[in-house]
């Protein structure tokens, strides 16, 4: 079974993500394990201190080394092995989806859960990638761990069910954005369902939807859609419609900077 | 009091983001208010129903508009008013510290958590700007909108104490990394605290604590130094630092697009 062990002073955060949702769910199944362990419960002293002032001073706490390898070495006991270690560490790498399709394929993994005020610089000799989930500060690295998990379990065979289903669709594969989902009632408020999905006209559906997400993927990242063009990842019929969106918005699209220009 | 209504159907996911850490003390405190609504106390009919079938057919299932409507008119009429209304979508734009800079400035927000199925499109008539906080598919917008809310309730005046202080250093501002850290004890497992750190002289901890900064930063994101040497954003003292970093490393370092190369 896949496991995630969890290094963190606030084990509390975890209590919703233990048992709602798909990660609840799968936790419940038996689809995954996830063990949340508290820092403060290997700490050496009667008063179980975590963490420290920095050698050199400055402002902030620093997280203690001793608790931390003492956890790991306990984690390391149980597992039989050494697992994938990740530091959640605001200069990391940035977490993707390509990051959690290749962490999905590892049996079992620990996070240690950073605080922006620091760990002891020595904890790194134990671990494997340092990982951000974005450019911005957070007070901890438990919501991180939580968005790695849940990325990373919803992959795992079995966790999702057909109504949650993957949506492996020709469209997410290429990075094309989705297209508009509407449900009943087919009037709300005056608001309309667009007529076409009524009409049970399932080629006119599918054409429709093609254009609405090739459109919104051209305004928001024209980039792209010029690059799937040139690398011919569109179908004919496709390759029309994308022609009639660059003819039609080119003028009105934001270019964010060179780099996305020039691709 | 700054506020954030949530709209979920997952309100359990929330229950250690409300009580624990940061937010947790903050909300128990009174400096900032977070309401979690569950959407399906919203729904209309007796089965409660907050999802259904897309019109036109296609996996997965999609919120309906009815309960986030209701749900909307009854956060407004108890503000007195509309909020800012945010909606987590996985195509949304990019969320950035200065994102979280520009929400903090705004007293009452509410977060709309998507679904990947998707919500009924007209919910959008209602909704100021959608969110995403990463290039990665998680199984709902319930993350994203605590990550969202620890970004931003941290930076609302008086949640962080002094030893949890913003560090808002001259560092940070720029962009750079942060220093290695270390606290006792001095020797551990054979792994040493570096000896300039428990020299006690403040100016040559100042200037190794700037030279691993830079390294850091340069080694990660050479661009980055590059541009702000050229705009004189470093310090006399500083700069020498960065000329003598790029000499040691520019052969090293990783160039990861043209347009990072490019600045």
């Amino acid at each position: 079974m896949p496991s995630f062990d969890i290094l963190t002073v606030l084990p509390g955060l975890f209590s919703g993500f233990l048992t709602e949702g798909v990660t609840g769910k799968a936790i419940a199944a038996g689809k995954v394990r996830v063990t949340i362990h508290n820092i403060r419960n290997f700490a050496t002293d009667r008063h179980r201190t975590v963490d420290d002032v920095p050698y050199g001073g400055g402002p902030g706490m620093v997280i203690k080394p001793e608790p931390i390898f003492r956890a790991f070495d306990h984690i390391c006991e149980n597992l039989g092995k050494k697992p994938h270690v990740i530091l959640t560490e605001p200069w990391g790498e940035m977490f993707t989806q390509e990051k959690a399709v290749k962490l999905s394929k590892i049996e079992n993994i620990l996070i240690i859960c950073g605080r922006y005020e620091g760990v002891d610089e020595r904890v790194k000799n134990i671990v494997d990638e340092e990982i951000s989930i974005g450019n911005f500060v957070l007070t901890g690295g438990e919501l991180p761990a939580m968005v790695i998990m849940d990325a990373v379990i919803r992959l795992v065979p079995g966790v999702l069910g057909s109504t949650e289903s993957l949506k492996a669709d020709s469209f997410s594969d290429r990075g094309l954005m989705g297209y508009p989902n509407y449900t009943r009632p087919a009037e709300y408020r005056g608001m309309k369902v667009p007529e076409v999905l009524l009409s049970g006209h399932h080629k006119k559906i599918d054409l429709w939807r093609k254009e609405k997400s090739i459109e919104r993927t051209y305004l928001k990242n024209p980039a792209l859609v010029e690059k799937l063009l040139k690398e011919g990842k569109f179908s004919k019929e496709e390759s029309e419609i994308v022609r009639k969106i660059i003819k039609k918005f080119s003028d009105k699209v934001k270019r964010t900077d060179d780099g996305e220009r020039s691709v």
